[in-house]
């Protein structure tokens, strides 16, 4: 079988988009350079509205568009398999105006779902947990994106209170000052409001946590918080992509 | 003026590539996603043979035939300014063919040197340095890339003496079990040779250390080692990207 070429729309965020790229690398079973897979990125964010400001009627425009058009631009310059590392672009107003769009175009690129991809992965590892607590932007929070999924495999998603999830959660993420995004890492104050997400989902009885915004990861290194599990949608998704592009290569998960 | 768009040639190596594209975004002014540069990534490392490999007489063939070609698909993809984030990439007996390739395709996109730009960069920025330490792979070292653009500046470039080179540097680099290609991060081992080479440079008479290969950055957080400031190109690079893409939009230095 030919190796398939893996294709990343990045820019939702810039540093998730990068945090992909690395997790697919450190994910691949490599010697030497050349045995890396091929990777193309395509990261025009300009074009892509914010998806969380979409979902809560703050701009009429639908980021899908954009969206498709760069997965289809991913698949002009010869990607099989697509990725966007991004949660909130996962909600259903927004994804499945995706595929309608490549569909539409005649485009059959393999576009991976990633949160689908997240229910497979826990399925598989972690059948006995079954209460996940959910960190997310706010977008990803009322769209019920999580719930919806984990739902549909007999998973319960819990989320903190939606004071919380305003107040510091989304924060933690968007902030001009502190947040993740504009900052490229994550500040004390983002690590604080963070965990006490942690606390209030723990204390909701959540056994394990998912990092629901690809810009999540980058505030913990550990592989868990609190003494829960920390579920990582990005790694998840790099060793989704790896699996289709050349399944001989994906690493064992450690 | 219109914003041009960034392309890079990744995968040599993958997580170079991956950590310019990390410095494009952090030394970009940005307040939300959409503020950062358009930035496209062409990454198909098994069609390009070891740079290190090819000056040393190892592999016939010449890796600037591939490296070209991605830079072609960059441009057709519609990238105005592109980076290689790859030192050895930059000799003479490889670049020199890049450059050709390009123009016997009429491909006007402007293909910046890195090596040139950390001499810009240092006459700007360090004008009381006048001897560099530089540590790299052996076929960098070997090409003299670094002693030649910095001797025309007027600077002295100062090597570590073979046998090190040879035994601890390049190996830090490329060794299969504790290289930092290998491993996409610093093992011990890797730091302790690089330490070692950095006092001998440090005796020779250098002033300041120039990171000569795009994977020694990963090997080094902070900004001195032996109280000696460190040359980072990959960052020089990011910031040359920025500042031909959108002026306004590069970061203050600090």
């Amino acid at each position: 079988m030919a190796e398939k070429w893996i294709g990343v729309v990045g820019g939702v965020g810039p540093f998730a988009g990068i945090d992909l790229l690395g997790k697919i690398a450190a994910e691949t079973i490599a010697n030497q350079d050349q045995d890396h897979l091929t990777a193309l990125n395509w990261s025009q964010p300009a074009k892509i509205v914010d998806r969380t400001e979409y979902l809560l009627g703050q701009v009429a425009e639908n980021p899908a568009g954009a969206l498709a058009a760069q997965v289809q631009q991913l698949a002009q310059m010869g990607a099989d398999v697509v990725g966007i590392p991004c949660n909130t672009a996962h909600a259903p107003r927004i994804f499945n105006q995706i595929r309608a769009a490549l569909a539409a175009a005649n485009c059959d690129v393999h576009l991976l779902h990633m949160i689908e991809e997240v229910g497979r992965f826990l399925r598989e590892n972690l059948p006995e947990v079954k209460k996940f607590g959910v960190l997310s932007t706010t977008g990803t929070y009322r769209a019920g994106v999580y719930v919806e999924v984990l739902g549909a495999l007999g998973f319960t998603a819990v989320l903190p209170p939606f004071p919380l999830q305003t107040e510091k959660i989304h924060p933690a993420i968007y902030d001009p000052i502190y947040g993740i995004k504009a900052c490229g890492l994550a500040t004390p104050q983002a690590q604080e409001n963070l965990n006490e997400g942690i606390a209030a989902l723990k204390t909701a009885g959540a056994e394990a946590i998912i990092l629901g915004c690809t810009e999540l990861p980058l505030a913990f290194t550990a592989p868990t918080a609190a003494g829960l599990p920390l579920i990582d949608p990005t790694r998840i998704l790099a060793r989704a992509l790896i699996r289709e592009a050349n399944p001989a290569k994906l690493k064992p998960l450690i």
